[in-house]
């Protein structure tokens, strides 16, 4: 009476960190939700040498079972030549779309190993890393200092995702990103916080659902006032009434990823990436 | 004698958060280091109204120069069927490989929107965000509660990217990271910090160069014994040489991005991403 789910191995094979190789399969293959996926990536694979115990590595492990499926991002023609060798189904990104990209532009491309990932970029590299530095600092309105530095400031109840999101925009994106807590002070009375006044402009509200709310904090204080449902819900209605009165863009976050927050954080406050 | 660049404008469209089309599309335009590209992001594009302003705003922010390239993330063939009639070369990923990868798993796709980066695994989302509090609470040798539950600790001196990595493993790949600075007592007698002591397996070690070094600490305090060649390459020399007499892997971070340090951590220590 066992239910059998199909099983395949893939693997995400690249010259550089393999990121590139994971997004563009991981995508694709969400599109398949009936096949238990066995992932295993190969970065680094930037010599002949590496390619060649890739394919062996890629045929025993697949040796006996269906052929896996290869996600490759390789920019050498040599090295994907060795790498097409492998038992599998091998789809590469250069493969396909360099072609159409060079005579688009009318330029031949660098084959330059390890870019996408890499310092290719030494000023937005800095950049990110200053932004990661300042949300930490600043996180959950623990510094005043330099707010005007802030690109956007995320502002919520307790729990609803203002500091993953903070992270995300600073080390995803370069963005300068800070949050502040609205307290039950704040939203008894509700008023945003006073530290933020003078930097309205900046402001993004985040909600969530009580149920959800209810459950994030009840995992950090189990039975407390603090992650009630009364609690939960009457926080919630007091910031989202408070953002309207303000006029402060929001969104609800309950059924939301950190990479969709981001997505519409940036798109409603026409942030640059 | 201006020296003119070629220009190009680029479209990232996509029916969720837009970050595969990106990184797909970034990754391709590494390759022509010759031209400007101009890059616009167009996420949840996911009903034919929205893709139809898309191709209306495609068309013309495009008009009068060179047709953009659109790289495109649409799991709908209606939606797909819209944006191929902007002016602009169209590269869809499932236009492109989602017929194979059904061929070879014999199974049709669900054409689901915006599962690549949305909450379709909630446990693996959870997994990001429970490993991101910890990298927070642990940060820096902050905490030594629950070491236990580390899958990987970093230790470096002062200002190597110990924080960054441990954001990026966690909020990327759900690892329980966390990083212990090694400081000036910690380097002369060549220990490891105290806290960490039966935990040798889990550590990871970064140096960097001194003249990298100097310059990222110089940025933080100007003029510093802290920032000197002298104390950077002094710190460095002696963290290498713990490192290596107590066998703890390490690699040298001064040329290397977040995405790169954290691929060969996991690759080193066998990981799972």
């Amino acid at each position: 009476m066992s239910t059998q789910i199909p099983q395949r191995t893939v693997f995400f094979v690249s010259d550089g960190t393999g990121i590139t190789a994971e997004t563009l399969g991981a995508t694709l293959l969400t599109q398949f939700v009936d096949v238990e996926f066995k992932k295993t990536t190969l970065p680094f694979i930037n010599t002949p040498e590496r390619a060649r115990s890739a394919v062996d590595y890629i045929n025993h492990l697949a040796a006996g079972g269906e052929r896996p499926l290869v996600f490759s991002t390789t920019v050498s023609d040599e090295i994907r030549a060795i790498l097409r060798q492998a038992k599998a189904l091998f789809m590469d990104l250069f493969d396909t779309y360099i072609a159409p990209v060079e005579q688009e532009l009318g330029l031949k491309s660098s084959h330059a190993q390890g870019r996408a990932h890499g310092m290719s970029d030494a000023g937005r590299y800095d950049a990110r890393i200053a932004a990661m530095n300042y949300a930490m600092e600043h996180d959950d309105g623990q510094s005043t200092r330099d707010l005007s530095r802030a690109d956007i400031i995320l502002i919520a109840p307790s729990r609803c995702g203002k500091t993953p999101t903070t992270l995300y925009l600073a080390l995803q994106h370069a963005i300068f990103a800070t949050n502040f807590p609205l307290t039950e002070d704040d939203l008894e009375v509700m008023r945003i916080p006073k530290p933020l006044k003078g930097f309205e402009g900046k402001l993004f509200g985040l909600t969530s659902d009580p149920e959800r709310l209810t459950e994030v904090r009840g995992e950090r204080r189990p039975g407390s006032k603090y992650a009630s449902l009364a609690q939960c819900g009457y926080e919630l209605r007091q910031a989202e009434q408070l953002y309207r009165r303000q006029n402060i863009p929001f969104l609800n976050s309950a059924k939301m990823s950190i990479e969709e927050i981001a997505a519409m954080v940036i798109q409603e406050k026409g942030l640059r990436r």
